[in-house]
């Protein structure tokens, strides 16, 4: 039987001891665990940067891998604990959307509620979920239990704000849902939604107030030093970057902040 | 056999190569070491906040675990390399009281001086420690040494001022151990020590020459957004939070300020 | 068969997706991997720092240990990607200078050019090189494909400037490679090239345009607090340091600067 891969997402930080109080639980039911760090520098609380970053990554892991999420400003309060059985494999952590983007990448087949304390830890903190509820959940499922034992089945999960986009003939309305560390701006509008337009090899939009028109390139070294662009990122979503500079610091821009991208008119 | 699981702890940060070098070092002895990341991110040099940082997140890795932790600022002096078996496990590191938390909360068996060049690499340099000595010595405790081979049993370790608080008839007088992530103060006053109190649902205390009164809750939750609490964490210390903020910087604490806890007087 | 042993070094940063990315295409194609990171905190784009970073850790690695080293500015344009087999292992990443130091301390016995397009992911991103062709690379070599089936011998590799020193008779001139997290200077210039130097116990330097006369210390803990001093360093390497505090800040240095020693001369 080989050695089940369970990933960890957080807005935990490295410096505090909570990741590895994580990795313990799991460790003490399932010590055969391939432990994978996705992310624990996600923005304090921030759900929508938890989303993407977790959906980022778990494209590329095997079939079967269990990903843990916990981005959880509600935890102790009412919020539902979700497992989300996917065509790739399984999500695991709070129902407040931090598991929208990947569930819906993956393909959703079930949804259980986790309520079964026979998959917890003894004692439930109120505080510390990840460590109590979904790391021993995970590890248990790793270790053969099935996903419908875990809690009742329920039909929907939270999707946010930001898993949609506005498209209508004049523009697509996104948002800025990750600056990552070399300063490329991550939106939520996809491959598909503007694929007619990367054939125009050029791109006007609207951001921070400012409307800017921008060349398409596969890559950034295709531009100039300090040029910007936009391109489709790897995880299929459009990215605007400044070759070997940060173009959130050239734009000014936030996490969350409205991308709009004008189409062309016929004249 | 199963793989041992062998923790590391340490102020070297992850820019640098030092942790890769420790893990290097386990790898060339133990190739089946299941390596875990407990925190590297201590304040240099800062000796109470790793061993708050270790102890927290000791409670929960299975029996047997190895926990390395180096925060050391008189490596290549006089100070003893020591191996402290517990009740729980095996703690590894420099006598200046980075183990002592831990050591306390899982109970000291035996304490050994580590002395015997057999477990350490070939080459001592006089400035990495966790890698030339600590690291070697876990990895051949995990591959099956016994601990009693490392050297020769002492009888005490270096118990640091921090390791203790002050409980008179007035006030129980402590300190700030560790800030974490989300700006939490952690104390090292215990559950126990103020159990009585937590019934009260309310807490007197000076922090930064301030007198505050603070809620009791369970959880964070509980609190309204930017309101502070006081509450038992889940590694059974005092902590005051505010509700999605810092408490940190709301009392602009510092780690080793004092804390205390006025008691209830009888009128 | 025991499990391979691969490490990670990038500028990627801890808080984005891509160095779980990296380690999801290895446990695809290898899913006993034993993956360590030595560290992704390199400076973004800087090669010099990453060069020395992965040489200081690979030294103590096991025999066959497979190393991916990703600093790659010029990624999606014309640099080789190249495997590069020494004494010691296994070392693959862009042909920029990044693998020049760990492949020259380890002794070079061939190096191939990545092209085989069967061991890297079915869609090649243009700017995710480390994730489509490396981590690949990696596992499948791993796994016990040959090196040589990675693509043809090719007969040199990119050296840039700072793998030179200059030595004349009235000094020696190197580089800055690394300011380590502790504040320590790391500089190019080996043991051997001041043993007898080390001897008169005391250096002359120049450094940020100021002259210095440091003494030679076997270690911090030699000096006084706060008193700066030259030592050679785990990895071999000059290093100038202030006993527990930032020689980097004491002595205003950036990364890359120049380093003179000056050799004493006869009167």
């Amino acid at each position: 039987m080989s050695r089940k891969i369970i990933t960890l997402t957080s807005d935990f930080g490295m410096k505090d001891p909570y990741v590895a109080e994580m990795k313990a639980a799991v460790l003490g039911i399932y010590p055969e665990a391939t432990l994978i760090d996705i992310s624990h520098e996600i923005e304090k609380f921030n759900i929508q940067m938890g989303a993407y970053i977790l959906s980022a990554a778990t494209d590329y892991f095997p079939k079967g891998t269990i990903h843990v999420a916990v981005v959880d400003p509600g935890v102790g309060t009412r919020r539902r604990s979700i497992l989300i059985q996917t065509k790739q494999g399984f999500l695991i952590g709070p129902d407040n959307g931090v598991l929208s983007l990947a569930a819906e990448r993956a393909g959703i087949e079930h949804v259980y509620e986790i309520s079964n304390p026979c998959f917890m830890l003894p004692v439930i903190s109120s505080t510390f979920h990840g460590r109590d509820i979904f790391a021993p959940v995970a590890a248990h499922l790793a270790k053969g239990v099935a996903a419908l034992e875990v809690g009742p089945e329920v039909k929907e999960i939270d999707r946010p704000e930001f898993t949609r986009i506005l498209s209508g003939k004049e523009s697509i309305v996104g948002k800025v849902l990750h600056l990552d560390g070399f300063g490329n701006i991550i939106t939520n509008i996809t491959k598909a939604q503007i694929s007619s337009l990367a054939l125009c090899s050029q791109l006007d939009i609207k951001l921070s107030g400012r409307k800017v028109r921008l060349k398409f390139y596969k890559t950034y070294g295709e531009a100039k030093p300090a040029e910007p662009l936009a391109f489709i990122g790897s995880h299929g979503y459009l990215e605007i970057a400044v070759n070997q500079s940060s173009a959130a610091e050239k734009f000014e821009v936030k996490l969350g902040d409205k991308i709009t991208v004008l189409l062309p008119q016929k004249s």
